[in-house]
């Protein structure tokens, strides 16, 4: 089920989808809260993906369109493995993904209860996380218009 | 560092340590709040490792003992790759362990927070989470005296 908005519309005008699986943090944030560079896709069956993703699949979608809520089905055409890896749970990878979710909601609705728990989080990354997820936390509050002068 | 405890008094006494590498949410709240069983592990130049893990790393442990907080050196002496996997953020896996963590504090202190905390990843663990993640979560509630109706 989805609401409108891009990537629904994008998806009714031309209705394939590609599932990008990514392990970088920085991306995730990237991505959430930004638009990535088109550097950073290459071309496969003429879909754009991202280069730096541990694998991808690609979707054909059946819409079905709704007044307030859409329906769409997701039948998988293609996929590709990149790499296969052993990772051991990261805490502060895990806070990052969970900060930019809510940083996706705090720059529509600034409403102060998303900041808090983004800056929650931001205490398991600088317990927690690598050089990359400090990298991703500090690139969330620049994208949301926080600069954190422990990051700077 | 570390504080005193059974895994200290463990690693005096032996100098040895384990990693296990784990991606099923369930072994990981059962080896947080309870005792795993013997035939969970086997026998891996003489150290029990466990079955399910995608991986393990042994470490000769080198020991400075403190009043409070001691210090252990880990140096790693053998290491095993069972599995390579391509996975998915999975936001239910990882409201999974925040839980546990904030359970193993929970069942020690007693404090309301840790079980609000808990409760807020659950509904997390609701909407995101897999099978595999929901019974290990009514399994966490199980082992912290909480059976939440939801999950009978």
């Amino acid at each position: 089920m989805m609401y409108g908005g891009r990537t629904l519309d994008n998806i009714f005008s031309n209705p394939v989808a590609a599932a990008n699986i990514v392990d970088d943090p920085v991306l995730f944030v990237k991505s959430a809260l930004s638009d990535l560079e088109p550097e950073e896709f290459e071309s496969v069956s003429g879909f754009p993906m991202l280069k730096e993703a541990q694998g991808w699949i690609l979707f054909d979608c059946t819409c079905k369109k709704g007044k307030d809520i859409s329906v769409v089905e997701f039948s998988p055409r293609e996929a590709k493995i990149n790499k296969r890896t052993i990772k051991p749970v990261n805490r502060g990878f895990n806070a990052v993904i969970e900060a930019a979710i809510h940083a996706t909601r705090y720059v529509i609705l600034k409403e102060p209860e998303y900041l808090e728990r983004i800056n929650y989080y931001d205490t398991i990354v600088k317990k927690c996380g690598g050089t990359r997820e400090k990298v991703a936390m500090r690139l969330l509050y620049e994208l949301i218009g926080h600069q954190k002068s422990a990051y700077q």
